[in-house]
């Protein structure tokens, strides 16, 4: 079961994926931990001090990650002062942070499905509206569940009329 | 707009995210050509000479990776013999590896949207079925489409009768 290379994509040896969009993502991520702090942004830690003291990371280590993490567009920085105290800086998610949700619950839910903590689970999403458990998904624009035998990629420069005539 | 902290993880200073399932799933896939490898063979690519030129990697960086993937249960490794050849090997994806769909489409579609080639989008998923575009979301059990600021984290420990009630 695999993804269907259609159009531009359907000769394997015409095309590198060298510089595919996944490439560009990972580079842009940056290294493991940076994708740590971009959670803990997630689970709503705005201030340096609570980005070193909840992921257990060293201050440097901590500043070099939200360095580049702004750099890259993933989180703001904004500037706030609490009385008597220096201009410190909180740091926020951009829509394009945001935009990882569905990146980030995938990796979530594959770790706890394939890489049980010794003491189980540890972590359930839900929905606040509905209680029910919230996972990551391949949909179409349609509403379709779409399972990875049922994907076709091409290039935007191929003609289509339909789903299956482009094959 | 963040995730909201329920129950076992409303004190945030009580637990720590060193060993959280997104931690525990990076460093199973490893470095990001693991990932490449593993895209390249959502592309159906199963045999070691197809990796090694589809990608453009070396031989012992593929060889690296593709023993690395089928360690950690995402690819299979099976026999396969061309009349008057040795026996030789190919790699298909697993469940396991299948399963990361969500995640894998999430970051195509990311870097797609927010790191564009400089020759404009290069590749676009679509459902073989209606030829709808295919993207990864966040939803819940119920069908819901689920927003950041409404996914709520909690433990399994942690008693729940609905919803809103755990927050």
């Amino acid at each position: 079961m695999t993804i269907t290379l259609g159009g531009h994509f359907a000769d394997r040896d015409t095309w590198s994926m060298q510089n595919c969009p996944v490439a560009r993502t990972l580079a842009a991520l940056g290294p493991p931990s940076a994708v740590l702090v971009l959670s803990e942004a997630y689970f709503g830690t705005s201030r340096f001090g609570d980005f070193v003291r909840n992921l257990g990371m060293t201050e440097s280590a901590v500043t070099a990650r939200l360095r580049h993490l702004v750099k890259a567009g993933l989180l703001s920085r904004e500037p706030y002062q609490e009385p008597g105290q220096r201009t410190r800086y909180e740091y926020h998610l951009t829509k394009m942070g945001l935009d990882l949700a569905p990146t980030l619950v995938g990796l979530m839910e594959w770790g706890e499905n394939y890489l049980p903590h010794e003491d189980g689970r540890q972590v359930m999403l839900t929905h606040a509206g509905c209680g029910a458990d919230v996972v990551a998904e391949v949909r179409c624009a349609d509403g379709h569940t779409v399972g990875v035998g049922d994907i076709v990629m091409r290039a935007p420069s191929d003609a289509v009329d339909g789903g299956a005539e482009a094959v």
